[in-house]
Formats: structure tokens, sequence, C-alpha cells
């Protein structure tokens, strides 16, 4: 779960990725951020812990170019040191080259070791820097068929940009697991995870949004002094797009994988009415995550919404040091519950998930004593999460998530009158009628492609290794 | 427009103060912040620019006592120097003396100046100053007798807390301008500005609320060693509550004069929907100043809500240095606009007000491009403002006001298709049945207060100064 | 011991203000330090903790004017607030006024007892306070007037430089316990404690310094647009110029009180020498305190000198935060022990002074383990300080000092072969032919002043008050 | 030019080295710091852009583990990232791997080519990485025949410490080039650049320092749970120890490469003043780096010295951000110039070297303008620079260097009435009776190891490569 923006033909490239990072995308990370820049000839890296706004307008002035790419990484699976944080950079034969990912290389930990018996060295702890390593050892002459060689080793999920000194590169891996958008700000050519980014590059140069769409599953665009050349050149049977962006980590104004995050959380909120009826008095939505349900809900059942838990605006993560950046402020000092229009009532609350339950027994027990809510009844817009994702969302390992552990005792744990989630056909009914396109590892526990490639759920070889089942490229 | 918190007996009292500065009331205040700690004999004061954050755990660790007072302050009337932070400190012939003040005395360039011919040196450009030198220069031996000489020679917005080494002092003007409410959090004494306030203690502490109820007009209240002593000492004819405060500056949450501020707000939302008859496909509240008569405006008028606009929530002010806080994020970073809601539609925007338009303009704008509504009508949920507010409200001089300047023009400024205000009648209505009890001078441009004193709207004497009605106290 | 310094026209007055504080004067105090500008019309003032440095070039640039005053602190004798920095700055009758002062009223608890009686607020614990409370209470019309009333009140050591938004003012106590001098660089008058404030003005500007002469005792100088006018407006019998400026205070450039500190120094050295006679190999002198003494005791008693501890220039205090200013480095961390220099040999270590003990009992122990010296004889350059100072210097209480608690042990408690310290005589003879004009209260714990004033050490009444003898002024 | 130190055997390992680099070594280098500490299974590490005081104490609390290495760097002879600070870290077939290095891989262009052909990716500018890579790439499965592989393939100036997770490793280049320590302090192995690191370990810990010696040239010490071993395993014919450690790069108080540092630098000055017979009244050293030479100038020539340049104590490079910290404070700022000492006098102002002039020129017209002196004659203790460095000093390009392009008009650039240089046969005579030990270079522009490689001054292939004449490894 990142972010990856990339800009090519303006010499604002800097402040276009600054901007579509911290206005835009900010929400898909806060660990770290960073932006490369190129300016035909030599390519600058700034990075740092915590907010995109650590990036200052002084840093600004030192990246200039007419290239640039930029990240926002949502947690540190390796070691929270500021290496591991992107753009990584590299010299090596082919030249200076940059990328940031968004995703998970599933087989990393196979070819890591595969690496390292060759001499690699590793840097970080981070998947991301496997792609390096594949990009420099290639001897591949030409940058494109470098890219595919290497974006044919990779497994699985990838959304990726490549900033050589005088090349822009959009990758996407052929499943279409994580979401990756291309279009043109006036005579700009960006590439960014969601649509919403393409908005704020409107409303900050002025210029109109043209040829948006999605970067195709399998696609590689590349963009340079020639223009923008696009081929598809990976290639899959079928498409693993993951549907928890749309239920948990898109932002509600993007239309990602060709629909209306909106959309698809208010349909989800419709169909979650029709799993259990609820007497009850009032819809509460948990902002922000379970505003777009809350109002499906609320429609599809007749019960009255209410806003009464508001979200305090002036209350987040502190931007000053990494260090204090960890503590986060509680949950009650983030929600403002409005006490009348709780008092003496059946209260439905409605939100897009539970993780690991303490948070939600936070709310049901401020809504409960300072509410003075009569009752409180818990529905989740999606099914309850049985498996971790290995193809980029950072979630507990299986044996911590909630829904497993605690099955029959969550509703206990949480200390709500009823619980209810969502089932998988609505989930699917939701995406309608996408619905065969996308990825629900994390509702199933079943991973067709960590099956194919032969790996069991750390990553390391099941049995033994399967031919990878990628189909000759055309490209 | 500041908020006020005081704490007593408790070991913790500096860090409820900041809980409550913090988690409650910052929204009524980010210019500065500071908390005062007396153990009995000595009080230590500690002031910082820009948020409550800002006054770390380190700090606490240095505000050891057993009583409290805080104060966040909203802007800046005189010069931006931390001097001007309170609490306030001073010693003198009655010891040890802090206070902190929301409201704002009227007469205060008068009295500046008469205090200066009797030769006191002010420090600050801060009218809570003068409170300070008529403390000092009473001659009154008991701290309630000196509290009340002082009061009654202040006029008029107050709403003050004092703490000497080993009393707290609440005390409330007798119109009532500013709220201030009392209450117990488990054993201990806390006096705050919102209600809010209380239940982010009990939050903290687990303990629970009791005897919560509002500072009556006039009311001093003194707790010390020997308990909470309360005492009607001011008298006023009437009671002037600030309407603004139901508008625009409580939280939604809290429940302020005695009325639940979302239902007043709703209140405004419903009425308003009575004013003008519009022909539109969807209401769209700006969040969060919006939201709540956004609901009462779509309840009356039967056109369909749409959350159409959301608050991004990683963008806000920096808590860094003060000189970065001025960077404000533009509107455009705050608002995701969700296109697919707007798009083609006839749109009705909800908002509290308008001050100098620049804000509303931008978002229409972004309604109109970005949203590529069909239409777009602001309405707003009260009457335009026509003056400034001399009781504690910092709003711009009547000049700049947009109601006042541009009356005919303002929907033309902001590009609207039409513009509709609330009318003075509604928003009386909207606080029923206590509509005789609130001061509503900004609509009216009335000030029977400043008249009753004898000044012209700069705060200095119109013609010659009349004798302060103020009644006899009785205490 | 305090640094002040005034610019008085050019348009970059604050940041000469700046750079005197910080090349020049920085040693006078490391507490706080600030800076006040005017215009002609409106004064500002900036503050910080800590080091000159934290005045940034971006604070700099707010404080536009012509003419400056500032301030570096020593040490907090009060409460350690910001509030208590200097400039410090008041609005009165007589306008705007600000004052940094070097010195200190040794009757300022009667006297701050006798403004509380008259209803004044204190809000600072510091003594110049009293200065503005004088100030403001006089109804003298002219500036001038004003000043001589407060100035006779003043007990008893002062170097003032008061700035009003178009005057600069320079004032001295008429005994000149603290040194304070006056010049021109190119066109712009300057006053500052020290003249090595003239030689960095003038390497900064490249014009040359002229009229460089002390601020008399008992002098004003006033500088307006319509030049400088000076009169000696206080009198006193005698002078009480302050020792300890040569001895410890003043920098080695430094020419004050008309002696060159770096000559007084050797002399003390020299004349130190003779009071015991030592055999030993070397002289060592700590730096940089120790070095010029060292020099004269080497050239006196023909024992050469050696440089075996060299001071480390990466040890200092961090500026960051004023709470991490207080953690010293270790005197370990601060000098370089040379030891093929010092091994085997007998070695006299010169410094000027012991206070408390413990750092010199570090540094014997550092000569004799890590240095391996076979002796280590400590000769301090002045006699043994047996009182506090009441005229602004901040020495210990007296039942503090090392002299007089352990006057016999004082070398078993530093662990040294023997400890000689310079006599009064031979101090005396060391300033001469000045030695009339010193106060050495310091060394003898007479306080001819407290007594004439009719007060006890602590700074309250004696007996009953005396009549203050200053004669009648003739300014 | 760096600082490298390495620790074994303590739980404060990481404290050890904060205080070796802090208070003994920070002199080699400003621009960087960096800590790596391993517990036996895992490493972690930390660095930071500029002092190492920004090494907090939190951050300490982060570094547990029985042993550890960190580092100072001089200069970025790359680019400015916080990734290229040291210790650099790598996870690799051979398990985690740290290194700090000091001195110098003067093949790195050809090398870093070549590893590049066979696929490598290089993450730094760092010649550091080189070592890393070789590492990385080597199939012996023992650390010490790994290591051995490395160092040969390694050309030529190295002092490196390298941590594994259980292993410490020192190892230095066969010439000798830079200076590296071992010994114990207490029961702990210690490694650093001077001894008087372990001086400063004493203080610390209070333990003695015992066993202190050379690295030997060639010599690898491995140190673990069995103990220390060491080994002779790299091999040249001759020694090219740095000479100018002791002109100017070593601390004063160091012994290196068996000499006294202090010693040497007096010798310099002492023969400096048979060079040329100048009539002067007084020899003025520049502090610091002039002290010990102008010693010995005084003590040769018969003329007194006079300490009439003082350092300014409080003047130093900010700490606060790596942006700040380009911008030194002036040479005027640093230096207190004593008037009176220098008034009318022909002066000998003694300095180790003159770069690029500048700052001279600065000091010298100091002298003469406020100084007032006479006549200003500049002597310099070592023979003019006329060749950069290849072997760990950051000198600039040779044609830069002001004894190169201006040799007959430095005189007239600096302002001086004459300037001398030392000559090389006195240098040499200044190290006896090691002479033969060392490299000049930089005063001969002869480079035998350059042309022994068949390198031109680039560091590129002048000819073809010859055999790398290493011997055959004993160990």
């Amino acid at each position: 779960m990142c972010a990856v923006v990339g800009v090519y033909g303006t010499l604002e490239a800097a402040k276009c990725v600054r901007r579509a990072l911290s206005a835009a995308l900010q929400h898909r990370g806060q660990e770290s951020a960073g932006i490369a820049v190129s300016d035909g000839t030599d390519i600058r890296v700034k990075t740092v812990l915590g907010y995109v706004k650590n990036l200052t307008d002084e840093t600004l002035l030192e990246l200039l170019g007419y290239m640039a790419i930029g990240h926002t990484r949502y947690s540190t699976a390796g070691k929270s040191r500021i290496q591991e944080a992107q753009p990584l950079w590299t010299d090596c034969l082919h030249g200076q080259v940059t990328v940031v990912h968004n995703g998970n290389f599933v087989d990393q930990r196979r070819e890591r070791s595969l690496m390292m018996q060759l001499g690699s060295k590793f840097d970080t702890t981070s998947d991301t820097e496997l792609f390096l390593h594949l990009y420099c050892r290639s001897n591949r002459s030409k940058l494109k068929d470098r890219l595919i060689e290497v974006g044919k080793r990779l497994q699985t999920a990838f959304a990726l940009i490549v900033m050589t000194q005088d090349k822009l590169v959009a990758m996407r891996d052929p499943w279409g697991f994580r979401p990756l958008m291309v279009g043109k700000v006036g005579g700009t050519t960006v590439i960014a995870s969601e649509d919403c980014a393409f908005r704020q590059l409107q409303m900050m140069t002025g210029s109109r949004v043209s040829e948006l769409r999605d970067v195709e599953p399998g696609e590689m665009i590349i963009v340079d002094d020639d223009g923008v050349h696009s081929d598809i050149v990976f290639h899959a049977d079928h498409r693993l797009q993951c549907v928890f962006e749309h239920v948990y980590f898109s932002r509600p104004d993007s239309k990602t994988f060709g629909l209306h995050v909106e959309q698809v959380r208010r349909n989800l909120g419709r169909s979650l009415a029709s799993v259990r009826k609820i007497e009850a008095d009032i819809v509460v939505p948990i902002p922000n995550s379970g505003i777009h349900a809350g109002i499906g809900y609320s429609e599809a059942s007749g019960i009255p919404i209410e806003w009464a838990l508001v979200r305090n605006q002036y209350v987040g993560r502190t931007f000053i040091a990494p260090i204090q950046s960890d503590r986060e402020n509680s949950v009650e000092e983030k929600l403002l519950p409005i006490v009348h229009l709780m008092r003496g009532r059946r209260v439905i609350l409605v939100d897009d998930s539970i993780v690991r339950g303490t948070t939600m027994h936070k709310i049901v027990s401020m809504v409960r004593n300072i509410g003075e809510a009569k009752e409180v009844h818990v529905v989740i817009s999606c099914p309850p999460s049985i498996s971790p994702c290995f193809y980029g969302v950072d979630t507990p390992r299986r044996k911590e998530l909630l829904a497993v552990s605690h099955a029959d005792e969550i509703c206990e744990v949480i200390q709500a009158d009823t619980l209810t989630y969502n089932t998988l056909p609505n989930l699917l009914a939701a995406v309608a009628p996408h619905q065969d396109l996308f990825c629900t590892s994390c509702y199933t526990n079943k991973h067709p492609v960590l099956e194919m490639l032969g790996l069991n759920q750390d990553g390391l070889p099941e049995r033994r290794r399967t031919v990878i089942p990628l189909k000759p490229s055309q490209g």
C-alpha cells in the first residue's frame, strides 16, 4: 500500500509530484516520502521520513528537472531506516535509474536468496530492491527489452514507475493487482496511483486533464523526447484487481479499476442492510471510513442516518520528528460524539473493516458510555478478513486477524449488541459487472497465484518450483 | 474567540488542561497556547506559539501542581509575540496571579489610556492585561472583593479564569456574552468554554462527569481547599449570549447556552429551505462547517443530500514553526470533490457564512469546473454579517465585510447561480425558546452596550461617558 | 553579567546588533538573546532562549528600522521563561520604550515591594522591570528628565541602553560598576559593553571606528535625529569599577575601564609567581581562562610554559533547544591533554578562579591520571572569592563559595599537591595606576554601597533606610 | 579524511563509539556521522548529517548490542545524500555486514566500471561501496579468507573496520597510508583512528587503557567470542604513511605512526625558522592550527611568541539542520585579535598550510588593519602543496591549488610582506628517524603507487593495467 506518481514534460515536475503526493495521495502512505528528478543528464533524489510536507520548499529548489517520480510508503515491512524510503536510486552499467513501486513481489525471499548466491548485495529490506538488481544484471541493451525481462521475473503484484536519466516508464503486472492511471494535464504526461491526483494538478496548473485512463494490466508505457509509447508486454489468463482498494484503500473521489469508489462503497452499504434485519433507531457512519457505506445502509434499510460522530479536524499525527510521529492520537481524541443524537437510542455503527478490534471496542464503548446509546450494533461493509494479503496490502499475518482468532467472539470482544459482516456474494455484486476481474484472497484465503508459483504463505517454495506460466511477450 | 480551561484538585491538573485544550477546544484558537499551574505556593507558566501539541510531554513534567489553567488564542489582535500568549502571569501586592480570558473589553482603549495616566506600564497589546492592572491596583484585601471590583470595571464581554497561588476563580460577565461551563470529573472541579472538554476528561480519567452546568452570567465561582463557593456578583438587565457560537464557533457536539449546537444548526438549515425555493438535484454541505445545516436543508426541502465534498484528513497546518504555520493549505487541497455525484447536476452548496468571499469563490469554481455541476446555488445558514463584533469574535472591520461592501454583487463575486442568506427571524427561531437571550449585533449592527457606554465603534468615547448601569452587586 | 548593545543610524541596525552580540559579546551570556528595533514610529522585539544564533536571518527580516538595541543574558536569577529575556518592552503614557540592562539593582526587593504597594504588576522576576515601572510612573515630560529621575532611584549598578520610538539613550551608574563604551563605526553611533564589538562592526561594514571611549560613570548619552548629546547626570564620591571584568569576564582582546584585559591578566600571572616559590618543570595554562596569566607566570618564574592542555574546538553547547542546552559537555571532553608533555613532570596549572571546585578537581585528576604528571600544583591568578557580588555578577551565595566553606581544605578537595592564590595587593597592583577606581567586594566581603543604602546581603533593609547620598544632578 | 571506531565487548558499545567520535575524533569529519551496532544476531544502523551530536541519546536507546562501529565523514566527494553516510550496511549471501572506511580506493573508477559490467548496482557514489560489492561477490566461505581476497583487490589506501553479526574486523593496507590503532579499555577491545579516543574512553569508563598499539600495515585483526586474532595478510615493499596526518590532520595530543604529533609540529616550526631569517618583533601562531609550530618557531628564532590571536570559543558551525551547517562563520568571527600586542610591531604569523589563500588573506588583513601591525610575515610549517592526494585526503584538484597556480604571486595574493614555506628535507627531518616510512606525494607530485597501478591522476588506466604487485599473503 503505497502511492506512486510520475510527471514528464514540465520544469515544475518535482512541484507537481509533491502536490499530487501531498494533496491527493497522502492517504496511501505516511511512513516516508520521496521525489527523484532528472534534468536529462543527472538524477537527484530527496527522501524524508513522515509526511510529504517534510519535503520543504527549500528541498524543491534542489530538485530541478523536467521529469520526476515520487512515492509515499505506507509501512515499514523492513527496518525503519531512511535508506528504505523510495525512490530507490542506483547507478549501473545502464546508467542511473530510479524506481517507485506499489505492490509486492511474492517470490522475493526466493529471488533474494538466488541473487545473493550470485554475489548481490542488498542494501535495504525492501522487495523493490529486487527490481534494481534484476535491472542492473540484465544484459539487454534496449531499455524496453530490459524492463520486459525484469518484469517477467518479478512475481507478482507491481505498479512501477521507473525513471532513467532521459526516460520515464510506467509498467503494471498482467493481473492488474494494483491501480495505475495515465493521462495528460495540459501538455504534461502524468502517471499516478489514483485519478484524484490529476484533479489536483488541474487545479494547481489551471490546465485541463485529457486522455485519462488506466494503465492496462501488462502494459508498459515509455515516455521520452519522442513521445509516449505503449505496448502490452506481460500477459496473464485473468485479472486479479485488488478489491480492497474499493473497500478501504482508494479515496472516495477516485475512479479505480473503472468503478467509482464512492458508488461501490454505497452499494456495499445497501447490500449490507439485507444481511440481517436490525431493529434500530439511527444509522451512524464512523468517519471517514464508514461514510459512504453508511449512506447506502440508511438508504436501503430506511433507518435514518445521523452524523452523530464527527471527525476532529485538529487531531492528526505531528509532523515534527519521525520518532514522534509514532505516537498516534487515541480514537477518543479523533471522534466527537454528539450525545443528544444517540442518547437512549438503538444505534447502528457502520464501518468498512475490523482488523484487530481494539479501535472498534473503544468506539462502541464511547457510543455506549459517553453517547448513552441504548443499543450498539456494528455492521461491517465487507466480509471478515481471514487471510493476509501477499500482493501489496500490509495486513497482519493470518493468526493475528481477529476474524480468524476470535471468529465467534468478536462481537463480545468489541462489546457490541450485534455484529454483522457483509457476504462475499454481496461484495462481488457491489463491483458488478466487473466482479470477475477482482482478487478477493483476503476474504477467501485462496491464493491461486501463490499456488501457481509453488509458494507457501511465507513466500517460500511449497514443494518444487513450477514453471512460471507467463505467456510469451508480444512486445 | 479563545478557549479557557481550569482544573482544580488533581496532581494531573496540567495534563487535564492540555487534553481539554488539545482534544476538545483546539478549534477555538490555533495562534498560541499556554498552561499555568500552581502547587499552592508557586505558579509556573509555559506558553507556545501554534498548536497545543507544542506543549510537549517534556513541558508537562515541569508543570507540577494540583490546579491549572489553560488557553488557546484565536488570533493576534496585537503584536505577534510570544509575550502576548496567555495565561498572563503577574506578581503583585496580592501575590502571584495568572489569568486566561475569552471575550473583549470594549472600553479598553479608554481604560488603557486612563491607566497609563496613572503610570501603568503595558507589556502586551492584549486587552487581558487590563484585568491584571486593575487587579494589582485594587486595595481590597479579600480576593473576592477584589475580583468584584475589577469585574465591574471591565466592559463588557468576559469569561475569565483566574488562578492565584491557592485559589481558582471563574467569572462571567452579567450579559453572558461568552460561554463558560463548570462541573466535576470524578472529584476534580473543571471549568471550560464548552462541555465537550468534560467528555474528553471523562474518557481520559475514566471518572464520570457530574454537576455540569453553565457558569451563570454574572456568577463568580471560587474554588479552594474549603470547596466551591458561588455567588452572582455582576448584574445586567438582560442577556446577550453570542449567537455566533451556535452559527460557527462552538463544536457541534457541544451544548452551549443550554442548546445543542448540532440542533440549532440543523434548525437553521431547515428554515433556510423556506427562504427561497430552489430547483435543484442535490444538496451538498461544505464540510465541516455546513454539515448540520445541510442535513436540515435536505430534510426540509426534500432535495436529497449527497456528501460530494469530502474533507481531506491529511491536510492541516503544520505544527513545526510559527512562521510556517502561516502557510495555510489552499481550499483545493482541503476538499475532495466526488465528481460523479455532481456531474451534470444542479447543486445546492450549504455553508454557515461568507466572510470575504475568496474561499467560497474557489469552492463554487471547483464544483463547476472539476465537479462539472450544471448549476451551483449557494445557501448560507445565517443572515449576512454587517457589523464587526466588539465582544470577542475576531471578525474583520465593517468596511471589509463582503455583505456590506458588495451587498448586491456577492453572488457575482463568488460566481454562483444564486445566493441565499437566512433571515434574522429564522435565526432567532432556531434558538427558540431562548431567542431573547442572544446578542445578534453582527447581523443588525445595533450595539446597545456600546451605546450604553458612550463608545463609538472604535471603542472610543462617542460624546461623553455615561454612568455604567451595572446594578449594585448583592455578593 | 550580561551584554548590551545599541546602534543608531543605519538600516542594518538589527544586523549590526546581532553581529556584535554573536561574534563579540556572546561570552557575556548564553541563556537568552534578544533584539529590539525601531523605525521611528513602532518598535519590534524578538527574543530567543539560548545563543544569539537562534535569532535567525529570517527573524532579522522582520526587524526593520534605523536603530536597535540587543542583549544577551548570562543566567536566570528568576524564572526560566522566555518572558524574562531582554530587551523588555512596554507601552505607557510616554509611548513605547525598550531597555537592556547590565548590572543589578541592589535595592530591588525593597523597591519592588514599594511599587507593589502602589498597585504595580510585575510580569517578570527581573530587576530590570523596576526600571520600566519607574519610567512609566514618572511624570516628567522630557525624556532626559525622566531618565535622570529614574536613574537616581535605581540602586546601584547599571549600564543601561534605553530605546524609545525615536531616541537611543545610554546611561551608566555614577560608580561605574559595569563597563559601557560608545563610538562611531562610519557614521553610525554604537554603544556596547566591550570594545571588541566595535572591531567586529568595523570588519562587517568596512567602515573605520572613531571617537571610541568609555561612557563615563554617571553619564547619559542621548542619540536622536539632532545628533549625540551627553551630560554627566549622576554623581558619586568614588568609582567602583568591577575588577572581576579583568579577572574573568571581559574578553582578552578588550580594553575595559581603560586597561588592556590581556595585560592585566599577564600582570596577575607575573605577581602570582612571587606569592610562593614552587619547584616545578612546566607551567600549563588552563585554556582559555588561564592563558594570559599562565604566560605571565612563566615569564616571571622562568619555568617554561607548555601548552599541554588544548581546548577541543568541536565541543560546545548545542543550540537546538533550551532544554538541551543545559546538558553541558564535561570538562574531560573540552580539554585535550598532551600526555608526553606532562608525563613524569612537575606541573603548575594556572587558572583565574575556583568557584565550586568540582571542575578543577577533574582537571587535576586528568593531568595526574591521564597526563601522568608527577606533581600537580594549582595557582590561581586572583585572591579567593569570599563574597557574592551584588552588582551584577552571578556568583553563588557566600556559604556555597569554596573559599569560605573549605578555606583550609580546598587543596585537598581538588587533590592538588599545592594550591596558591594571588593576594589582594597583587590584584590591585595589576590594575595600577587605576587601583583606586575598582570594586573588590568579592575578595573583601566589604560592601560600602550596601551599607550606605542600609541593606543587608539579602538586599533587605538592615536597620532603617539612609538618605541616598547622590549629589544633586547638574544636568 | 574520516574517522573510524570499533568497540567489542561491552553493552555500552554504541555509547563508547559515540563518545570516541564526538569528543576525540570529530575533527576528522563533520559532514555526517553514523553508528552500527550488533547484538550477535541483528545489526542496526543510524546515520545523521552534520555533527556526531545529532546522534541523540534517544537514538542510542535503539542501538543495543555488544559491539559497534562508527564513522565521521569529512566531505562529500559524491552526492550529498544521507544515503552516502557510513556505516554502510548490506545483507548478502554471507549475512549482514557493515563497514566504515578511512582512505581511498584509487582504482575505483576502473573497478566500479568492471563491477557494473557484471551487473552490480551502485547505490552510492562512495568508493566504500566497492568494498561491499567485492565482499558479497566473494565465494570464500571463511570471513578471513573473504576479507583477504577483497583487501588484495582494493587499491590502495584503507583503514577499514568491518562488522558482521558476530565479528569485528580491523584491516589496514600494506603501505599504511592511514592511521589505525588497537588496544583495550578495561576488558573491551577498541579500534580507532587516533589514540586520543582511548583516553576519552578511559575517562568515560574509569577503566585503564592497555595493549595500545598501531594496527600494523597489512594487518588484519578479527575480534569475536573466541578472542582477538591477528595476522599480517597484505604485504608491500615499503611504507607510505601520510605525512599530512602530522602536518594537519591528527589531533596534537595524538601519537600517530609512532610519533607525537605535537612534537613533529614543533620540530617543523623549529626548522622553519632556519629557512629564512626574518627581522620581526613577535611570533603569533594562528590558532589552533599554528600553535605548536609557532612555539617551535619562537624557540628556534629567539623571537618572543605572543598569543595575539585568540580563538572565539563561541563561534562554530550550527548543529541544527544540514542545510544550515553549510553557512560557516567567517574567519573574522572566529579569531579575536589582541590589538595592543600587535600595534606597530613586525609580526610573524605561523600556520600549517595555505590551500586556496582566501582565509590567509583575511587574517593578514585583520592583523594589519585591525591589529595595526607594522609588517606581516607569513611562515608555513610545511612545503607548498603541489598535488592533490589520492589516498584519502580531500584536497582540491591540482590546478586549483594556490601553490601551483600562483606560485610566484601567493605572497601578493595574501598581501603579506613575506611568505616563507618550509622545505621537504626539513619536513622529513621533523619525522625522523622514520622519514623513510612516509608518503609525501602532495609535496612532490610523485605517485609511485599510481604508476605501479598504471593509473593517471584521474584514477583511470594510463596505458595498460600492470600486474598488482602484492606479495602472496602468508596468512
